[in-house]
């Protein structure tokens, strides 16, 4: 079936060409439980129909195999995320700022921020500023109240989502990791601390989901 | 300990005089655990400072006591709400559509919905437009589009997150509702279908948390 | 002991040679935690007495093992299922669909797939047609009425199965697989999703239980 | 909205007139969470359009209200499901064998039964023959070999599932139930057994959802 | 069984009448799923071995039936804790402190500060100190510093225990509560968050346990 | 059916007229979820075949309708036990003895307790010897080497087991009780302690199952 | 300390010198956590005691290492037990059955059988009889009857202990264990199903517990 | 930003130099998750701050590589701890006995071990003194007796927690272990016997978290 469907069919996968018309950015490509070959299809099907490439979670060794074909891409091997753009994105009016609690936490710190990026966000890092040391973040007070949203990544007890909300107007959106061992239960601790918060104002997304963050962030700063 | 520190101290509550300042709105009173005494003696505190007044999950029983003491308490017994604001909101400029999967549903949504009125939001209902009969769903599209932030407030499985984040580039904010049973394990079901959808956008809050879905729907629509 | 019990003992098996009498099909061969020479025996076990072979989530290095005992047997490597019947089987009448919701979940639909046309089904495929793109599901409304049996194979938050449940009138088998992360928790998500869903007529087969989902699919399509 | 959508909209509830023609049966009401007001206006707009009436876990007190709207409304109490058809429905050809593990097991198998009846099944109804007395259900081979679809409805370790699917070739739809106590933790352990059955052929639903595996077991027996 | 051997035979129980040797103070009584009569013979039994008596979660109803035998016995409603010592214990060196981080979590606080105080220690209440709105806690900074040891006691996310952990160098008892609602899982989402700070220096108690809390607390200031 | 098929067919039940010459003792009758009309009819069934009659977790109220039907029925309150035997048993050889850590676990200690008198075994009965006071137990050393069976009744952390465990060589059956809270999760705790124990000779049954734990011992004294 | 305390210590372990009065057998070493340098020491000092040896979980790299040190060290390599009896055991007069449901399972069956036997029980094999073809259990019928006590070892749904459980008047120790997929949750499914058999006289253990089950069954046949 | 403010910012991480002052020790580094660059910059930065030196779960790989720039650091292989103090600690007061229940448990115990002595602790080490043969632990009685705080290292069912907390005044620091297999649920079963204890007196820290205890501990013993 052709792109007039609104998809092109490979069998194995359809390609959604609506995606940009209905969601504002085209459609996203999570690579785990993909072949190279699956991805590499895909990535030359959005390609011919104009789209935008984002990949997520995309492996090194899988990289390699498609730089191959599609020598531009580009690689941010800590968010783990390859794009190319059909063309620089108009840059939103909001400030968005990324916070991390750790240091364990920056790779997932990494996906959102990429994305908010790619997605035509301004973005600032804040990183390692969990509560073990309040005063970190605390030296941060202006940026906090400057951002239009705010994104969270925090794995063991996550905290610093509640925290934060308590200090500031903006939306948070909050990302749990599965940084910890033991009672975190591979993310489930501080999952259930951010949907738990006695602080109102965060959205929660998947444990690891820094690309889901980031996209939902850039919605809300439209 | 009086105001100048930023709260108000009874001993068994402080409240928080500040929030306002920091969060736009006053503080909230969430009622489960708390005697009747402790209520009225909140609320007194509050309308002393010239706070609004919000309370959530306000059973029947402690309202009639409440109001007692402060006729001019409103309440929605179907949301369990009651409020008392010192002037008008401002109305936003966004619209904001409250969604809801089924029936059952309806109290959390009402929830959402009357914190999001309350806190000077334009909103519109759609109830009753869970998957199980789609169509009700798609008549509905140009309200879809047409919103700034949706709230979506589902139970049992809980898909009609996804497919309204298919459709559209508004942020969602979802909330998983405890409707169901058996391998609903008291919500767990929709909230676990919340995290995990396949289409990104959405933010979720806690099993059953209309406010809390109503007041991050508020910061986005800022 | 020798068939005429009913089955016959190799003390670490004991294979059931009534088992085609009593389910319409001969014994199927689940092969991990086997070694390689139990499955060989078991093999050529099944193959004396006449039976057909079906062999499910067979690694490639024991097949390679298994085929130099027996040349004609033949595998699936994306199902990893492999086979020998003793004569083509009689094609039911109905039309089987299996549907996947994203391109991770192709393994598993396969081994639906190929489960169902070992036993003489007639099938079509229909891959990566999830909610975050629903027009593609959409497209194919006739082939999803003309169905007699439907599989779903979803992951993450698997609301595929509620929006085609309720579209039609066929009964629907759904497997939940393992595709996702964080709260998927090993395809909790998807089970869950499945066993609540608000629009009735879906059978749930266990996680990844693409074999199950076939056998169950062909049972009904008698 | 009228009809002429394809369903009618009280506000609170969108009814499906269009649910028959797609799922072959008017749209189902299930009652927990919806006031005796809600439920009575649902019912008097499905008569209005003609539909069939089915109600599933309703309360003798809600059930006495609506007696008094709608006199000819059938009950049955054990099953806990109302109904009023418009005409008989022609009785379908294959048999249903309905069969319960336990004594404490009817109330959800009867309203799988009662599901089935009104939807036109022939059914049999086979109860308490739990392993624990094998020979209960041994007694029963003849029937059990007759019957097109085998409903299953068992709790604590619900081993009646896997026993039978290993003596027939019909397809089985099994209900976990929440009888039990301590581990069972409200049916998951029958719940698990019915997932993890070593004898393929089991479709499996909801725990205590016998609604849900009648109306599955109906749309098999077409 | 005479208390030569170090308790007191009962048949139904052995009160451990070296109990206060070996752990320096007198065996507690943990009330529930002890009848009103075994309770008496219990506290008889106590007083005539001149111990001292501690009695926790005690229903107002058990009270007035043993207050009738033992008119003496001190009760504090909001800890359910009645008491009676033979003599007024010495007070410790050290300054406890408790926090709860609501005011939904003081009856557990009070269970705690109640048995600290029975057990000998000086004790300083500040309640409703949660980081939703932080300014209240460190506005009690100094108190914070001249503590020995701390005792928190909170719900929902309970992010408080993190946050003081960070700043003071006493060790915490940290006590979660099952204040909350769905997805704190009845007091699983504060567990977790205590037990895996990013700040060391805190000892974790069962849910709700404030007699432990205390009583740990108590062992520690000696 | 007649009993000439190894049951006696109500319908609603089927009684095992067999189960004493394949098991040694009449089927028992497990009361939760039957009505007391069915309860009534059971047992006078059973009469009729001449079986001893055992009913478990029988209410009070439920015992006052049988008690009308069947005058001579003895029944234990705290055990809830029910029982009318057809000639007293022969007393078996071996030492029963059962413990229970707590107060609060003796109506499950006495389920067992009971069971295993009406079972012609000789039981004796040391209750509250938890390790918290571990003296207790060990002031009963000689009756503890005594014993050819050991039943074991704790709730909470359920250390008893492991340590009974580690002083003899008769084998120990199990019962974690639900006594507890908060982290207790139902049970779980001591049904987790039992089954990890350090020291192996101990079989575990279900939660709270006081008769499961009295029938298997009694099958252990024979 | 030397073995007149009853124990023999190392430092990193205390040989219990005093087990095998007290147990019947001589402490039994685990190896998983312990380095090969620890298990040599261990065994040394064991034979020093002129105890018997016998090691479970034993790698086979960690067997050849102590093969060096002690060449008469017996090994089953399907069991991963290595044993050095002082003398050879005096064989007990009840006959133990070990079954297994499937093959997968027979390492785990193998470690209670060679268990049973090291500790002098006559023992006999019946595996491969699960519930899919459940006429390979019947035909053993004579053999579970002449059984003392019976070990079931089965994991997917188990519901092979409950169906012999309802067959026999033998004690039955059962063994859940992690043999399966997706929905079996590492062994939970199985664990759940023998703890809430309907049919009483089930001990169970821990989850693949060869060992344990061997040693309870073992004391149960004394 | 520079120390005045209380940290030191390396964008990565923001080493805080007030810990100290706060905590009464530096800054540790947890160094899962982090790569060998950013540890090698941390550790540099606090060296040049003056800053004690204590970095937990490090791999051999890691420190070879840290040992090039910093040839003075110490590591305990067993504790996978390395440190480097700018001077020696003076030692506390109190007795800090350190006990395992088995040798696996080893490295935990040692990691809490060390983090004690490094922080000026006099420690002593009991090891495999679990309750499967509890006379070990009893010949240690006079040592129990001498501690200040007692740390108690456990795995599987951690039944030492209990049965030492009975025996003594000193407070206890209890860690569960992931030792363990099947039902232990990666340390589940120990985390859940050590929050119920019957006895109290005990705080416990996550599974697995040698460190924390240790800290907690040092900040008792103060």
């Amino acid at each position: 079936m052709g792109p007039k469907h609104g998809f092109c069919d490979f069998g194995f996968a359809k390609i959604d060409t609506d995606r940009k018309r209905r969601k504002g950015f085209a459609e996203v490509v999570y690579c785990p439980g993909k072949t190279k070959e699956h991805l590499k299809k895909i990535c030359l099907g959005l390609i011919k129909h104009k789209e935008d490439l984002l990949l997520t979670r995309l492996e090194k060794e899988n990289l390699l195999y498609l730089k191959r074909a599609i020598p531009k891409l580009k690689y941010n091997p800590t968010a783990k995320i390859a794009y190319l753009l059909q063309k620089k994105k108009q840059v939103k009016k909001g400030l968005v700022l990324v916070l991390s609690a750790g240091t364990a936490d920056i790779p997932v710190a990494e996906e959102a921020a990429i994305t908010l990026e790619v997605m035509g966000n301004r973005v600032e890092r804040v990183y390692d500023v969990g509560v073990a040391g309040v005063h970190r973040l605390f030296s941060h007070m202006e940026l906090l109240r400057k951002a239009r949203v705010i994104v969270i990544v925090a794995g063991m007890e996550a905290a610093l989502a509640s925290l934060v909300s308590g200090l500031v107007s903006a939306p948070i959106v909050a990302v749990p990791t599965s940084c910890g061992y033991g009672a975190s239960f591979g993310g489930l601790s501080s999952l259930l601390t951010m949907l738990n918060s006695c602080s109102p104002g965060i959205g929660v997304v998947n444990i690891d989901n820094g690309f889901g963050a980031g996209f939902l962030t850039s919605l809300i700063n439209n």
